[in-house]
């Protein structure tokens, strides 16, 4: 049960109870009533709102909520309708909601919009040299998750100095818990907290106070680097730097939340064979564009499996019983497959499994993949036995899925293993791949088999 | 490139180099040497080299380290692992390093070890009553994530009493940004942060300045609401009350961190097949006893396929051909069911997906996998034609393609909404349900369009 004292709702809010009152007011004209509805609400709610109104509502809404509504909702939305937006929207309208914007979201926004819209808006802002200079850094990277650090502290001073310099530009960010100590150049040489500060003596030297080992990424550093980085050490904020060690930023908690879900969710989609993450109410086209190519390619590699059934085409004519079993041999093998290139995918990005570790974790799963086969092969040997009443095709079947199983542990650890080493994302292509092996493999080993036992036998 | 100042390495420690040198120094007995480069480093290192030490040497290494070196280890370590060792150690030892963890870290290892001992521990520890009132809370909701939060601010005080209270009580933690208000009940009434304090002027009333607008969650709540509210609202602690709205502590930004993570692993194991996530080192039997029953359950699915294929033995028989397209039939359909599985599940986990939009969700899937079938039916068709040079084969398995694409459509929709209704996790049970689907359907659809179509032909 959540509160939120003033609402005491037990849910979070709910959006489309809002949305439609939002839409009747809309049109029975009554602007103040829309308006009053959308900015009682939290900026997240506020862009969910928005998003299920239908264009030329939101056209009509943007415009009477104040500034920073506006702004607090460009940033929230998702980015490619945030950008659709904004291009329908004045030249001077979107460069005062741009100046609204944390920096580091605005040059977001800049980055998806036209490169001439772009420029035109950042010659139209009134504050444009905080966004400036983030529009270099690409977007995937430490310098494009990064939001300018405007407050330093200087090396020559005290707590009591600091508090008052704070109270005096007094900022309405809540992101800096931590403050960053820089030199005459801009270089870091460390960090205080707030906490700090106000524990400390007031006349004691920040020198004396601050922390001098402070974790620092560059610019150009991947953008998960970064994030892996403030999970694993617990950090709030983490200081960006340029190639020379200048202080030019930093990245607050909330872009590590945003990047873990981020990352998260685009190595689920990848394991489940969607090569881009997509928001699940996409366009039809994108959505079509992200998933059938990929589907084309899975047909390709089913031509393989094909091919080998079609090798075995007079044994199966001869003994046709053996496709019965055919799900069973190739569906336990795929699971098991599946089961380790999970585990090892997943180790590989939260960085718990390491390539040079390769060895230990395929003789694990070697072992694993050996009881497993033992056991699920006796399982499918009797079932084959009591079914089809063959002793011989029980054999088989049994022997074929404990070889299957045992191989179908070593393609799911070596083969995103591999993947990590040729420096190619294990979540994107070893689905495909494990799968393929498991299938190609586990009907030659079967179809292999039986030509050479049962054959003879009929 | 990630810097630290001192240590200026590119990457983060090299925690493998670090266990060698520790594990020569305490062969040779000099543990000094073994504990100073094992107190230089930061704790998550620590606990990573702790970890990759043999019991007999992590028995030798724990009782030289200090007392917070040591509580910060067991804090970092895997649950399991911490239980282990704390087991193993001598009362004191474990009740005075306890005493040193933050209190829900101590209270959740406490619950991992064997009643009595924790008892015992308890009844040895200096400051018990922080973990005590914390035991009550399972695991899994709000009130086993928070850790108690004993610095609270009281209605009349002003921003200057709030700054030299909290000077006075020079807290050590760093993860109070928030501060709470309360009242003589201790209801919450507002919260503000370290910011707002500093920059406020010293006269001020908190009331004036405190944001009553207090995001808070009662303690029964599920660990994953609570961190879902935190991400979803930027919020860098969140307060947690009891059934009768008293404050009783506060999550804090490193637990939304830890469950976010824990909560993508659990969804990413899932939809591969592993029922429970396990570290990637896991002992082998606990592997084999996670992955083997999952593995039986398949093999029983795959069953309800075989079934299917056996009874179109005779057709079979007749025409082997069919048999080559096995894989193509199933394996294309499967993949296009786990795509639209995958993006429904992370959909419901991120929230973007609420099965009240079910009926949206279904025509646009329908949609794309009508879109998807007719694409890839047409290619399989084309393939059947050239391979096989057999028009009647190219149109059975091009429209048992199609129709199987777009069940598979509807089954990736409907299973994960319909767990989601039935409050069963959608990632845990769909995976099989939906590959189930697409098999026992596709090759019913397959064998039944050749037995009606092409047997007759021969």
């Amino acid at each position: 049960m959540i509160h939120r004292r003033g609402v005491y709702s037990v849910e979070a809010v709910d959006v489309d109870v809002i949305v439609e009152q939002v839409r009747l007011a809309l049109a029975s004209g009554q602007w103040d009533d829309a308006v009053a509805l959308v900015e009682a609400l939290r900026p997240p709610d506020q862009a969910d709102l928005f998003s299920d109104l239908p264009p030329a509502e939101q056209d009509q809404l943007l415009p009477r909520l104040d500034l920073e509504d506006s702004a607090d909702i460009l940033e929230e939305l998702e980015e490619e309708e945030a950008a659709e937006i904004a291009c329908r929207l004045e030249l001077e309208d979107l460069a005062a909601i741009v100046d609204e914007m944390e920096p580091d979201e605005a040059a977001d926004l800049l980055g998806d919009i036209p490169p001439e819209q772009a420029s035109e808006v950042l010659a139209a802002m009134t504050e444009p040299e905080e966004v400036r200079p983030l529009l270099v850094h690409a977007d995937d990277t430490a310098g494009g998750l990064m939001t300018s650090a405007p407050f330093v502290l200087h090396r020559g001073m005290t707590a009591a100095d600091a508090i008052a310099y704070l109270r005096g530009i007094a900022p309405d960010s809540e992101d800096f818990y931590y403050l960053y100590i820089v030199d005459e150049d801009m270089h870091l040489v460390g960090v205080v907290s707030l906490r700090q500060l106000i524990v400390a003596p007031p006349s004691a030297d920040l020198e004396t106070i601050m922390d001098m080992e402070v974790f620092q990424v560059e610019a150009s550093a991947d953008q998960e680097e970064a994030a892996r980085l403030m999970a694993r050490y617990g950090l709030m904020a983490l200081p960006v730097v340029d190639s020379a060690g200048r202080l030019i930023g930093r990245i607050t908690h909330d872009d590590l939340v945003d990047v873990l879900e981020e990352e998260a969710t685009e190595d689920i989609y990848r394991l489940g064979g969607v090569p881009e993450e997509h928001p699940p109410d996409v366009p039809f086209p994108v959505a079509l564009r992200t998933r059938l190519p990929w589907l084309v390619v899975n047909l390709g590699t089913a031509m393989a499996s094909a091919a080998i059934l079609s090798l075995f085409e007079g044994t199966i004519a001869r003994i046709a019983a053996l496709a019965a079993f055919f799900p069973i041999v190739a569906g336990v093998a795929g699971s098991a497959g599946t089961q380790t290139m999970t585990v090892t995918v997943r180790g590989l990005a939260l960085g718990e499994v390491d390539p040079r570790d390769g060895l230990r974790a395929l003789a694990r799963e070697f072992l694993i993949g050996s009881v497993n086969g033992l056991t699920v092969g006796l399982l499918v040997a009797l079932v084959a036995l009591i079914w089809k009443g063959s002793p011989m095709l029980g054999v088989v079947v049994g022997l074929a899925t404990l070889i299957n199983l045992v191989g179908a542990a070593i393609a799911g650890v070596t083969v995103p293993l591999g993947m990590q080493v040729a420096k190619v994302d294990p979540a994107l292509a070893s689905p495909i791949l494990v799968t393929t092996i498991t299938d190609t493999l586990g009907y030659f080993i079967y179809l292999g088999l039986a030509t050479l036992v049962l054959l003879p036998l009929i």
